[in-house]
């Protein structure tokens, strides 16, 4: 038996305690939150759970195996970082922490303990991109060309964090998900429309072997656009978040280079070819994230959106952010050390 | 009565000699290609002109008012000069020329002499994009903060332009006319994934006031588009190009700052009102461009996209280009000398 | 202080619950299902609310004053009339039974006794439908010409009902609501493409003064549409409930009639103008019609859809299946006696 | 060499001169239309064709071996009727005639001369039906359930034909194409709104075996539909027309009859699964028309739509002009004699 205690009742902290509680071997040891009456607006469908309005008390309970940190960015460190030091086991929501010198704080420190260290990147463990990354690791899609990200909509101006760690997380997560190559450079540009947080932003990732990727994050956009778009040299993708059943799109088309020593307008045939939209199931991603926590704790194995995993998104995001302030300078990531 | 001679009867070159030869006034006295075939085959049906496959006479022969060049762009330079050189209005197809230099030169050329130069920037010209203008121009969209243009789709490859040449004219074309502010700097990112021409690029160019445009523009992409969002504090836009009947939608949405000394949660309210699809007239853009050069020569105004309009073109294509050279490097503008 | 006793905890009854018990001076007094779990399910957050398996001791309990009945089609009539012989005020689930002889017991009975009978045609109470019908009162759209109804997808076989009194109920209700007209008479057409209960249908139902509405609902399509058009001499409409933000769209769209004396082509004038979506309410449609509900019982009122409403409605769906029998026959209505 | 005359310069005439004079061993030997002006501006750019203003000399004359005939509805039996008396084979516009006594009349005098009579049902022609119909006869789909077609839009009212004589011949020809069954009877619904023709109808056409095709053409619709949904036992289709690249999309989705002998509830399973968009083929389907129309003449074949076919949709188109009369009254059709 699993036993979890889940710091943070605010958004998201309910879907938690919901998908943990309804897990096999599983149990909602702890609801914590330090406004009390949040705590007990959730736990009273719990009633096996305690509630607890010190964090770091419900840390260090004996009676805690592993514990989920969803508060707002800037506690997810101390959080995780106690509960790694207490032999805990720590699911942290996207982003890991809000720098690379804290977030590499808790890999090592998870290493060097073994414990499980997993961030929630949902959309990793959601059915379309599941599928994303079985069409990409099948080799059909030939040569991956780019990738390019839209995610913007008329959203909630967040008083901590700006647009990039907001909603870049998602896209970072996902392409460094689906791409297996070491990220070489970050550059980023960004306006701050209304005081000092920036509320748009485009940041480029630039991959091994001329593979870039582009982001753009908007909170003042007019019309809501989650849209992926994967070219390949034999296949494209399209995955649209909000289509309600035909999410991605794998479209039979592309360019073929024919006659390298030719004048260059023989070099590029055009391929137009059917479209296939594979049936993606529906269920309900958090879900899976719950489950693959407590599996990589019963069985030591390690869950795809790891520490590492949220490490490299974290390096991505301050590379980001370090362009923006360098005028759109290239950042160098080096190895991930 | 303008007598006009047509140079280049590739793709685009009869279109123009069927809009010359519908206007008032006007009549299209040359028709040239340097392969006679195509120039014949565009000149039955206007059995009064007269063909030539030589664009040097054709642009010296006395009877001609004007001269149309609708060729590859790197003739573009050496015809409208020598056209002006002999006295003659010019409308040059997008974009004027290929360099800074050679664009600066048609237009002291054309101010000294007093001819006309125009480029033909087409979609200025279209019933979608003057309403654009006329909403832009009211104010009631407020402060712009930011345009966002996306043109995509599974190109043409070009053996002589990349497609910053090929693609980005129309919307570096469209943000400069309707944003009345200078330029500031440029900045892009390309990717040549074949042969050595860039096939995609991101493109950012920074106006005062910290307003950012932002170009998409790609010749692999699995689905076409054509979008332009312009966010304003008032007001939003959408602009579609491939919707059938509602290409511009105004967006009644925005934030407002509204108690600037509180803490920062409070800062931003959000509205979501109504959308408006204004009625877009349908008439050819094409006639429009051709009846405005027209009427320039006759009455010695100034076209929308004249000789001016078509240099700050270039010089952002040529900044562009010149960042991407440079890994993305801030390309700053100065004055239109 | 109305005390409410909800009978049936299937797919429906915990939302009556949770918005009854979510309104002021109103209170969930008895939950009842004959299977005890799932009363209990529903009950366990609801600790002040009696758990019952038995509907008419529920139903004939003294601290009860309103009873909601989300029962199977089958036992509306009899629920509702044990209610309305208690003296209980009484919301069914649409339709109001399952014929039009027991619905007009329920509406005389209410009559009667004075009590409140309301039919919980939801989307009459939704943001879009409200729009709707203050844009047809405000005569703006002209004479209306007709409305054309899709209410198509892969939907769920219902054992006890065919698709008509599954899925038309909606659309009935709407037109009734939109339509200050009676019926005058209804034909349909239905296939029964597996069993004998029909799966697919298209109904008509004429108004005085050469309306038309026309339905199509089927529950074999590959695609989801929850399609209404309303055609006006000035204006039409359009609602697509599956939209998620621009669910009515007003088109500035017609034809005029002339000059009548002349012939027939010179008669038609066409008039292509702006499009608008006005902004819609998103609160929940529910709780408007449990509001509804309580509010008639306090002050006397008539709902919108009071018995009246649903009657009307049972009479059209009756008509329409007697129509099926009927080889398509024309089943006219009279009045509503 | 097959010598054509086309009769008819309205709007489609010119596309018929066109795509004849694109084949090989074809010749436009005259081009005919009682206003000479006309015939003049589409003859100019064929200067080997005849003018004629003359139809009744055109077709006998002796140098034409076929005859297209293009002119508005009532004058396509007197024409056709001459030029197959004249041993002249002959292509009309749809619908064939506009009574089934006169489309019998020449389906029968083609039959006697051995005369190829064409109808240009020009939608069968096109890729998109052709994918349709080899998708239909594969028979992947499994049983046929039904056919619904809508096609509305705000469209031009016509002085001597009602919208089904206008619109429907599309849709009933295609239905017919694809449906290998006798039409059993049809019934209709009209309504006008403006005059006396109708200016909006619903028709259906019963099948054998319990199948149905459904129609709703409208020309007061404030949106343009061109949607085709055909459901099938084991995959459903839809055919949008409108849509520019994906118009055939497959869908892998059905519901299957499992237990037959238990109850209801256990009766239906459902299967959802891919989406498969097939490319489609891009040619101009008139040229295949005129093509066929001349493969037809040279090697004795028949046409896909031949006179039968066109007898067959007027049959239809009459039947549903009768119901309509008769209050929406099954007409039978019995044997097509």
């Amino acid at each position: 038996m699993i036993r979890v205690a889940v710091i943070g009742c605010g958004y998201w902290g309910p879907n938690l305690v919901r998908n943990f509680s309804a897990l096999p071997n599983t149990e909602i040891r702890v609801i914590c939150d330090r406004d009390e009456a949040r705590a007990r607006e959730v736990g009273h469908r719990f009633p096996a759970a305690r509630l607890e309005t010190d964090a770091y008390a419900a840390i260090a309970a004996d009676d805690v195996d592993a514990v989920a940190v969803a508060t707002p960015v800037q506690y997810h460190y101390p959080l995780a970082r106690a509960a790694l030091e207490s032999g805990k086991h720590v699911l942290v929501e996207k982003p890991l922490t809000d720098s690379v010198k804290t977030a590499r704080v808790l890999v090592d420190l998870a290493e060097e303990r073994g414990l499980v260290l997993q961030v929630d990147h949902t959309f990793v463990y959601s059915g379309a991109v599941k599928k994303l990354k079985s069409i990409v690791d099948s080799g059909e899609m030939g040569d991956l060309l780019y990738v390019d990200c839209v995610r913007i909509n008329l959203g909630l101006f967040q008083s901590d964090v700006n647009v990039i760690w907001d909603l870049a997380p998602h896209d970072v997560s996902i392409v460094l998900h689906l791409i297996d190559r070491p990220p070489v450079w970050v550059s980023a540009i960004g306006c701050a429309h209304y005081g000092k947080l920036e509320s748009q932003a485009y940041v480029t990732i630039k991959f091994d072997h001329s593979l870039i990727a582009h982001l753009h994050v908007n909170w003042l956009a007019p019309v809501k656009i989650r849209s992926t778009l994967i070219g390949g040299s034999k296949r494209m993708l399209v995955y649209d978040d909000l289509e309600p059943s035909e999410k991605v799109r794998v479209y039979d088309k592309g360019v073929t280079l024919n006659e390298p020593d030719l004048r260059h307008e023989a070099l590029v045939d055009y391929r137009l070819g059917d479209m296939f939209a594979p049936y993606i199931e529906k269920s309900e991603p958090l879900a899976t994230v719950c489950a693959t926590f407590v599996e990589a704790i019963q069985t030591g194995g390690r869950p795809m959106t790891d520490g590492i995993h949220g490490l490299e998104v974290v390096r991505i995001l301050e590379a980001a952010q370090e362009s923006i302030h360098k005028q759109g300078e290239q950042i160098s990531l080096g190895a991930l050390g």
